[in-house]
């Protein structure tokens, strides 16, 4: 029998064992090795790739959204059962090149891309160098091409896998390079760009994406009756983004739901003789964690269930079809917290958010600028499903008067989050609103879901994965080889640093 | 060519095309099935089987601690590299019996019966029936059995895996069944259950646990020169649980490590002739996230991952040893938020988490009741690491005077959590303190990580899968066949009401 001492000896344990305590010795570190990707994940050759992009949302929103999908609309959450029926599934870190919080532009960047750039650029470096995305390799290599989502199409999540410029904001440029791109089809919000009286440039690029064959729909009735190869869907006027899933639900806002925008591209792509790639976004879950809004957040993640069982079906019954499903990074941070004696009071809490019936937004929106304050009681009950107290009514009051705010300082959006913080907050005793708190307004460093899914995909884990390994996969599965330039951390700090000293401002700050 | 009315019918797209915005269509559960276990993992036989518990954490923590250990320690995170080397990993959900937030009694007992309980009971339904834990099952399948923690021994989550009581505070009975059971290891915080001076029942526990043959130690020293085959180790006095590894580390607390608990229990279990059961519990990262504690959290997480990196290497050198690796609840809800232009001062803003050298619970307790306000800034900058305006310092004041409180409603310790929003709350303009946030002082309902390692092992993706599961699967790796008794929700519910109108206290407030 061996001596303890020896086996603590053997087991490598003697230094752990003989330390005082101090900072963990860098000798830990020998067995282990740095960061490097996990390498090819013997994917099957693709002819289509579909790749679902969760704007803004973890894995705390994932149970909020299972345990309402369940218990409220008696329905099981698909995305639980996509991951049981075979998926490869894992976790992804999202930090950008020069921050450990990444924004949409550098989260989409890195799928695109494989690099990772500074947040707020597109498929390029600081620099100005230009990094080549991967719908521009996927259409070099004879696929179709695809966007579809429930921001602007112009936004930055879509815009990274077509569009290269400095600055996310140059929406005007972007819907110009994906006029020169022609991909078959682009569905979402945001007019203004494409329009002669909105455009700095004054071009009419609707009538210039007509000149080149594209259906251009306006309406969800458009969209479903059209019978355009090529199309290009612009759901709101101004830069508005598609309207929330609980306002198209609720409040009668007529406009195509994301699975009807998704169905519509996959019915053009389907037909492309050497398969698509195509990207759909759920682009405003995101905002609605900004906005602290917990059922805002939980019907966008629905509308992106519903769409998610499309796309499976999809790719079920087209064999060569390869499904990615990630998140881009977390935003807002809200939890469903333990709540009441022993927490018993966590279930019922969380279920009142079903009487939720409008976004904040458009509650924020209705109230106006000085409501008048005898009417938001009753406001608060028709749209938001509880009664507020007389104190959280007059300190409404005072946000929406822009007299006051509440809540934590990193607010997104300072009168959206601050109405959130009153409404949210449970006065003791009370068990009548929304257990949901958020700790922030803005995104989180948090590791988010990924999942990969296709017949012929032996299902692997994929661990705690980076973002910019989703490149190399798509790129594996697609049967192509690219590599695009780097770029590290300190140039592109030093880049950035010499640009302060210059007195050009450095960055924008971060919209979502 | 398909016309594309044909194919949108064809993909059965046509309800959701011709749907009216409305509630989603039930028939859209069609395709999918409800919530069946995803069965046998086809698990290798295992011979030893290693349970590393992780308290009151998540994937944003997980994401935080990461990055902290890359760019702080210089030193990869070991968890990271674990998954990559061929753990099978995924999510899990953590719901208990009556509520979608558990306690870690709850949790525990899902692990080790495969039965979700009312919060605060561990084995035991709320009609008094018992469930057969996971070590029972164990010992009488001949495994020699322990558990190791940073908590008190005889706290929820290692108690779960032998104790059958109907409250989780009845740890003098707690400490009694460990008695009875007479697992091999014992190793934690919290004397007071097993001394005759503070037992109600004035029974010596030490002298009876010595007359069984264990060697009782009170020391790491002790510890470390312990020779005894089994081992009682009570390394606190009174109710406490082990120091935190950020007092350890920095204040020259003298305490085993949780590596060197879990080597030291390993040391012995790997002696038994027919295997063992072994149950390692990081325990307090849970206590960091209560207390809204950056610093207590993140060295936690080190010591954690530490201890993750002796376990895999005792797996790796000992054929037949299956590893669990799995967090028990997310708590506190904290994440990394952005900060500042493009979220660039995001990182510099977490490195100085480096600089706090104590945990807050330890620093509230040194400053006491009725600090003088003129010695604050220079303990806050000694201690935690940065320079605290007047008006955090006029703020620190009224909290620990108890004149005041402030963030969440939720919070878990008043004090506690009050001081921890006024001292993580970064003034306009500073990047000198953690970009650190809670949105709770409470337990969340996120999912959670879970991971199974193992030689033999064929990695494979877990999905998100119910904590119950794993109880399934200790068992089929353990080559047992077990069913506890079931009950349901609504039969929970129906006894607690019917014992809240018979006047007796329903629920204890939870701990953690």
């Amino acid at each position: 029998m061996m001596d303890r001492r020896q086996w603590i000896r053997a087991a490598g344990l003697a230094g752990v064992a003989a330390a005082a305590p101090s900072p963990l010795s860098p000798s830990l570190s020998a067995l282990t090795q740095r960061g490097a990707a996990p390498g090819p994940l013997g994917l099957p050759r693709a002819r289509n790739l579909i790749f679902f992009a969760l704007d803004g949302t973890g894995f705390e929103d994932l149970a909020t959204a299972s345990h309402f999908s369940e218990r409220v609309l008696g329905r099981p959450f698909f995305f639980r059962e996509f991951l049981r029926r075979g998926a490869s599934s894992g976790a992804m870190f999202t930090h950008s090149l020069t921050a450990v919080v990444t924004d949409s532009a550098a989260a989409s960047t890195a799928w695109s891309t494989g690099r990772k750039v500074v947040n707020g650029a597109l498929c390029m470096y600081p620099d100005g160098r230009p990094l080549r995305p991967i719908l521009d390799l996927a259409r070099e290599a004879g696929r179709a091409t695809g966007l579809a989502t429930t921001t602007r199409i112009t936004h930055a999540t879509p815009a990274g896998w077509i569009a290269r410029v400095a600055d996310r904001d140059q929406e005007d440029d972007i819907a110009l390079q994906y006029l020169e791109f022609q991909p078959e089809v682009l569905l979402g919000g945001g007019a203004a760009h494409f329009l002669a009286r909105s455009r700095r440039d004054r071009r009419d690029l609707v009538a210039e994406f007509r000149a080149r064959g594209y259906d251009v729909v306006r309406s969800r009735r458009e969209l479903l009756n059209s019978a355009g190869d090529r199309i290009l869907g612009l759901f709101t006027d101004g830069t508005s983004h598609v309207p929330y899933e609980i306002d198209r639900r609720f409040q009668g806002v007529d406009t195509p739901s994301l699975a009807e925008m998704a169905g519509a591209a996959l019915a053009r792509l389907q037909e492309a003789p050497r398969g698509f790639v195509l990207q759909v976004e759920a682009g405003r879950i995101d905002h609605a964690n900004h906005e602290n809004d917990p059922g805002g957040m939980i019907w966008e993640w629905m509308a992106a269930d519903e769409t998610l069982r499309l796309l499976v079906d999809f790719v079920d019954r087209t064999p060569g079809t390869l499904l990615f499903v990630a998140a881009d990074h977390d935003t807002g941070g809200g939890t469903v917290y333990g709540f009441g004696d022993n927490y018993l009071s966590s279930t019922p809490a969380l279920l009142t958010v079903q009487r939720q019936r409008m976004s904040l937004q458009r509650f924020r929106s209705r109230l106006g600028r000085n409501p008048d304050l005898a009417l938001l009681p009753e406001a608060v009950r028709e749209f938001l499903g509880f009664d507020p107290t007389p104190d959280q009514v007059e300190r409404m009051g005072r946000v929406l008067k822009g007299e006051a705010s509440f809540g934590h300082p990193t607010a997104h959006s300072g009168d959206l989050n601050s109405l959130a913080a009153v409404l949210w907050e449970i006065p003791k005793g009370r068990v009548d609103r929304p257990n949901l708190a958020f700790s922030t307004g803005n995104h989180t460093a948090g590791t988010v879901p990924v999942a990969l899914y296709g017949t012929g995909l032996t299902p692997a884990p994929l661990g705690v994965v980076d973002n910019t390994q989703l490149f190399s996969w798509m790129l594996e599965a697609l049967g192509l080889s690219f590599s695009n330039p780097e770029m590290s951390e300190a140039e592109a700090l030093e880049i950035l640093a010499r640009r302060g000293e210059e007195g050009e401002p450095r960055f924008r700050h971060p919209f979502d």
